[in-house]
């Protein structure tokens, strides 16, 4: 990122070729290291000697600009090495994202970088920008800037996405310490320039374009970091689409993402997600034109009462909570308002407006003084451009240096403003939005970014437990022991292994009971009639072992069984499925849903980081559908919330403290009233 | 709205006054007409001679605008009708906004218009302008201005809104015919101006920001109207939350209707329904550039692989399918294209478009000559200012003149780009758009109107029947019985009078049979054990009937009995609740959901117009969110779906010929398997 000496690789004398642009982004910067040239010809380029060949270069070079095709990169990189360089970019393409012999030659040209400790950006990308030292190292034309702090980085995958962001950050008049883009990512990626941003004192957002994160975990681990110093990320991450991710393969060799689990927990780990492109440049203004992110609700001032009910339904939509006033706001904005305005949120000074330019200040400040206020969205008439800035330049004074956000919004789309009005408002550190709709979208990130609490690091509660040696899918009985061995409630029971030993287990448990057959292999015990509920007699018990042991003996597939499973029979209120399970990419993750409909048709689980805590589950089961059943809906008693919460959250400690647990299902775990608990009815567990 | 004399009440020479402004208004547009001054002091005003009172004026004046403030409204609307005025402008506030009294104000000053054939605008409005004639009646600044066709009509109660409107059409070089604020609308409302703009042939897009839309059974008829005439309107209506409601009554004293019927209602009328102002004018832009609308999915053409990602999650997000391409178009793209291009829809022209600025041009010429393909959105990287002007005139005559809409989209947010290009593209019909994400929202608004097609004039197929001449809620098997004269299926059943009729009853029907007590007084059967199903044997059912006459005779509120329902038993497989049901407002609608907790819990009901037909519903179920259930999820059988949308249908057509219905629902409606039909298994029918 800041080095002293560099070398083109593919220096050239032509304009517009690829080494000529690199040189010149170097002069305009008034690059103050070393320059050295390395082309086929040799010769003078642009005043400066050539040499031909990679092996004349001086010693000491800290990095190597590969601005040659794709064909001559392996040779190259490996010259590289070889002169002890520590870090070279390669904008050629032709690599993974062409297919799986692309893939093989980049993966080559990695390993040849990795063993040689040579830091490489690329292949298929477009170089990087280091604004705050002065290093352009990139092939787009780059131009100097002054950067003021707070800046934001802007990294991804995608050369041109990079500029876009840039463009815009460019037109809201924002600064921009560097941009990054790291295209295939052979060896360098995402992560890498995230942790060297976050440590930038002038960086305090990380803009992050991706279409795959390699190594999800370290991503989160950083994400958790740059949040708890008060630095932001925001990510936007195309592929929920199937569209997209064939989109994403094709363009820079990215293979699929769970998105939904990179939702969670990129989201769990304080990370602000957007989805357009739009969201991402007025996320970006925001978190860098407010001191600290809203702690408390929005407050709207307008002067149009039409514009009021626009932004309540807005507010709604974006499930963004108006907060009710304090008494003593109401008094101040009583005073300050005509008798006929309404004193309420959003809130309308009316057309006196037009009477006192600086009334829709006076009122933003009585609520930003507000402690329920934790934010205020000004919406104003654009007027004339004249009369527009007086109102800016009468409102200022009021709204200048507020500890919580403010944004200034001037209606009428793209029509004409005073130019001077963005100067100003930018100056004093307040946003001025044109757009009244993107305005709320943004805050809307930014109020459910302040209400990010980072989940307590667990790993101390962490249970290691004895698991069986066996890998694959354990057998029902098995599975509920080693869930009982971890504090989890299963039926009593045991397995019984004659009719004899059947009827004994019913008698010592109680009767009446049920009976499953037990075997690894034996995955849908109630389809073959291996699943017996409400036995009562003896002579029942006894019949249902034989039967249930004849009908998996009938099966096709040879299935050795472990024997019955006997077991007390339990209330059946709230069916729901928790499951945990260890995602390749992103490691281990929590579901909950309700069963049936609920699951089946309607997909309404909720995903949850594996740290979760008894509170997060809590919030999550509130976020489903289904929530009202749980609750008692329909004349159905209400479940035992925390019981199901605390069984959520304890699959968690257990999936994370057991590296070897692959999956656990628990379908259905069955819940009863309040501080009635809930018990496991079936488990499917899968080992490593 | 073409006055050829004006007369202004409450003329002033004072600068700023509202009556000098309106003045100004009338010399700037070289008002063709005469203009008439009332002034309480009279004298000369900028030239011109005041009388001092309306009594004074010449006879056969068109319109009078009364800028005078509330207090004196009354007697000057009484003045002009004296004088034979045809017209008259209210601009003061006071009124209806401010509650009960001013509404009692309002309303008698309203009947002393519409008494005396005053056609009144207002009051609480900013009044209207007819550019196309040349007219400014409002007190807000006005500047003439060439009208081309086809134009935007931009109507309102709000000034402030229609003002906003005005301006993002303006800055986007869309001609504007009318702006007309309504305010308050005590005499005249949007449906007056609606008609009006309908009948202009200059305008094509009737833009419309309602608070209430007063008579909105007249407003659908015109809806249709406009639709059919090959116009639009665009409607932006809040009220959608609680907070919007409170807003509205307090701002034009608008009062609240069920925001769900109009949004059903108006979409069927053809309407296109906004949510943003963002969107009002989005979408206004790209019906007046667009020569029709797309009859196919779009296409998306861009030269960013990583645009395409965030495009295709855009597109599954708005529900905008993207076609896939005819195979000849993909081999003409081939031809275009770099071997590495991957042809699909989005289309990604890559880096290959900075070498051969037209690319873009070539290939969006491609997409539209495709069959499947309605529109195309092109989205590039703004690039230098020149090469971005050199793009966009190479890209033109490749797009230029498509009769599917084409939207030229430039990345890079709100940076700068050559001025030129915005010029370019509108003189050639094109739309240019900065944000993509605003752009495809906007497209996916004409996509769905696109697919729009009027529901057949169905009022041939009405059937008048026979109703009761009591009122209010008709016991269930009364209904049945209006249900079945009717045509709708229900169970084979009777009443029966004593225990020995019902045995009769159940033998003549056949058993066994479901028994249920019949008044109209007693809504909640089963609450109090008057429902008993499944009887088989005689003496059953006769100790059945009086058990239930018992438990009604025991209630304490004295209900008279009918007799006992006795009824033949019905398979129940999937069960919904539908309904018709006369909306004050907005007249007949329907409603239909899957019982259970799909009504309760998840509110999944899907609502229709009246005039649907068994197409409209079905389309409507395939929209809920139960209708796997109805297909035959989680191995149930499916559902007759035909059979449920006749019903559904069936009622509409019942409700709309019987203005005396006021509701029918019917819970459960049970639906069998396909061709096994659907039976009304209880039913409530409140008449008028």
């Amino acid at each position: 990122m800041r080095p002293r000496s560099i070398a083109i690789v593919g220096a050239s004398a032509k304009p517009g070729s690829t080494g000529s642009r690199v040189l010149a982004n170097l002069q305009r910067f008034d690059f103050a290291g070393d320059i050295h040239l390395v082309s086929r010809k040799g010769g003078e380029i642009d005043g400066r000697e050539s040499v031909t060949s990679l092996t004349d270069l001086p010693p000491d070079i800290d990095l190597a600009i590969l601005a040659i095709p794709g064909a001559g990169i392996g040779d190259a990189v490996a010259g590289c090495v070889e002169r002890g360089i520590g870090a070279a970019v390669v904008y050629s393409s032709g690599f993974a994202e062409m297919g799986a012999e692309g893939r093989i030659e980049q993966d080559r040209i990695a390993k040849i970088a990795r063993d040689g400790g040579l830091a490489l950006l690329g292949p298929n990308c477009i170089g990087l920008t280091n604004f705050i030292d002065g290093t352009p190292l990139s092939f787009g034309v780059q131009r100097p800037a002054e950067i003021a702090a707070p800046a934001v980085a802007i990294l991804g995958q995608s050369g041109g996405m990079v500029g876009n962001i840039r463009l815009s950050c460019a037109a809201r008049e924002l600064p921009v310490s560097y941009t990054i883009s790291t295209g295939n990512e052979a060896v360098l990626s995402i992560n890498d320039f995230v942790e060297f941003a976050a440590a930038n004192d002038a960086t305090r957002v990380i803009a992050v374009f991706a279409e795959q994160l390699r190594d999800p975990q370290r991503f989160l681990a950083l994400a958790k970091a740059v949040r708890q110093s008060g630095k932001q990320i925001v990510l936007i991450h195309p592929g929920e689409s199937e569209g997209a991710q064939e989109a994403a393969a094709s363009h820079t060799g990215s293979l699929v993402t769970d998105h939904a689990v990179m939702r969670t927990l990129v989201t769990e780990a304080g990370v602000i997600l957007v989805e357009t492109l739009d969201e991402m440049g007025d996320v970006i203004e925001l978190l860098l034109r407010s001191a600290a992110l809203p702690k408390a609700g929005p407050a709207i001032v307008t002067e149009s009462g039409a514009f009021k009910g626009l932004a309540a339904d807005m507010c709604a939509r974006l499930k963004l909570d108006l907060p009710i006033l304090e008494g003593a706001t109401g008094q101040k904005l009583a005073a300050l308002l005509p008798d006929f305005a309404h004193v309420s949120n959003p809130l309308d000074i009316t057309a006196q407006g037009l009477q006192q330019p600086d009334l829709s200040g006076q009122a933003a400040a009585a609520l930003l003084a507000d402690r329920n206020v934790g934010s205020v969205l000004m919406a104003l008439m654009p007027g004339t451009q004249e009369f527009g800035l007086k109102v800016a330049e009468a409102v200022l004074p009021h709204i200048r240096g507020s500890e919580k956000p403010v944004v200034y919004t001037m209606l009428g789309d793209s029509s004409a403003i005073a130019p001077e009005i963005a100067s100003l408002l930018h100056e004093a550190g307040i946003a001025l939005f044109r757009s009244p709709d993107r305005a709320l979208r943004a805050l809307a990130r930014l109020h459910e970014a302040g209400r990010y609490s980072p989940v307590t690091d667990r790993r101390n509660d962490a249970v290691k437990i004895a698991l069986p040696d066996t890998s694959g899918v354990l057998p029902e009985y098995l599975g509920k022991a080693l869930l009982a061995s971890a504090g989890f409630t299963v039926p009593a029971g045991r397995l019984a292994t004659s009719a004899k030993d059947a009827v004994a287990a019913a008698a010592e448990i109680g009767r009446p009971v049920a009976m499953k057959a037990q075997a690894s292999a034996l995955s849908h015990k109630s389809d073959i009639g291996a699943v017996a509920l409400g036995l009562e007699k003896p002579e029942d018990i006894a019949a249902t072992f034989e039967a249930q042991v004849q009908r998996v003996a009938a099966l096709p597939s040879k299935i050795a069984l472990d024997g019955i499973l006997v077991e007390a029979m339990q209330p059946r209120d709230h069916e729901l499925i928790v499951s945990a399970r260890r995602d390749d990419d992103w490691g281990p993750i929590l579901m909950v849903g309700l069963g049936g409909i609920w699951i089946e048709v309607l997909k309404d689980v909720a995903m949850l980081g594996a740290d979760s805590d008894r509170e997060a589950v809590l919030a999550a089961l509130r976020g489903l559908k289904g929530y009202a059943l749980l609750k008692g809906a329909r004349g159905q008693p209400p479940a035992d919330l925390d019981a199901i919460a605390d069984t959520v959250a304890r699959l968690g400690v257990l999936i994370r403290a057991n590296p070897r647990i692959k999956e656990i299902e628990i379908n259905p775990l069955s819940a009863s009233g309040p501080g009635e608990g809930a018990v496991v009815l079936d488990a499917l567990v899968t080992l490593a």
